[in-house]
């Protein structure tokens, strides 16, 4: 878990911001709590580990701030480009409607989901990301909105039972490359 | 190129539908006519390759029986459940509006993104992903509205400079555990 939850936190983001948090659930009156709001599938329930992923509902001159002090505060300086970026970003994303912001962040979720999905991978714990639930009744559930943040996605972690998983021996399947990727040469 | 091009390919996506596509842009024409829409950032003309990740402007019936028929063709079998998932996705995704199952699609890229981050710092390739870019613009020069997509995010990739990048010694500064996780136990 340790590993997982570290390689979403060093994931990129866009300006570095890292517009969201994670959230660990492994209480189990919460997760049973989310169960019906997630059309009652069972792995919210049965998983060792729910992670929510939760993106800023809303880019605000507060967080930007926060996100650039922190570099400051770090790094032990201060940059003249990097300051004029910050002050670009301040005159850019509070201007613009919650939602179009709310999208924008949650994309960011989104490079920290592909790299837990790797992560897990690479430990060798099973993983099953869904966005099948409700996002606004999860929100109140895990008081979300007070901190103004969304849940975007979840991603339950656990061992696989032995057996009962029509998926596990199924072939992956993807589009082809001549359908996936074009080469512009 | 190519275990980057495999790990995006590869990456999960909401119900499996992989709804964007990667193209690769090594021509060198091509790369100049894009720089003037992405603010003169030169890394687009200087990388080897440019990755540009282009997620579907809607989802169509046609786009979706397309992925559920090849999931079955290359299974080899049908199963119900799958069959009824299918049908309530033809049931809801394309009576939304367009712009809303573009947010969406443009998500999954963003795994797909994460991906492609990792597989590149494995094989040693930096990369250095970017959204500075007027999407119209370069929708235009790469013919992405015929086919449908909208470019969301660019990754371009090769061997830095030995010498003049800023960044390359400084802390890579994200927010601590503290700030970022937050465990429901």
């Amino acid at each position: 878990m340790e590993l997982v939850l570290e390689a979403i936190r060093l994931s990129a983001s866009s300006s570095g911001l890292q517009p969201y948090e994670v959230l660990v659930v492994t209480n189990k009156d919460v997760r049973e709590k989310m169960l019906p709001h997630a059309w009652g599938q069972q792995q919210i329930a049965d998983a060792s580990h729910v992670l929510v992923f939760a993106a800023w509902d809303n880019y605000t001159a507060e967080r930007i701030n926060m996100m650039f002090d922190l570099v400051n505060d770090e790094r032990g300086f201060k940059n003249q480009g990097w300051e004029d970026y910050r002050n670009m970003l301040l005159n850019t994303y509070p201007q613009r409607d919650a939602q179009t912001n709310f999208e924008h962040a949650a994309r960011q979720a989104y490079i920290g989901l592909g790299s837990a999905l790797i992560a897990a991978a690479d430990a060798k714990v099973d993983s099953t990301p869904m966005e099948g639930f409700v996002p606004d009744e999860v929100d109140n559930i895990l008081g979300l909105k007070e901190k103004g943040l969304r849940s975007v996605i979840m991603l339950p972690l656990g061992y696989r039972a032995d057996e009962g998983d029509w998926l596990v021996d199924l072939k992956k399947v993807r589009r082809s490359d001549e359908d996936f990727v074009t080469h512009v040469a």
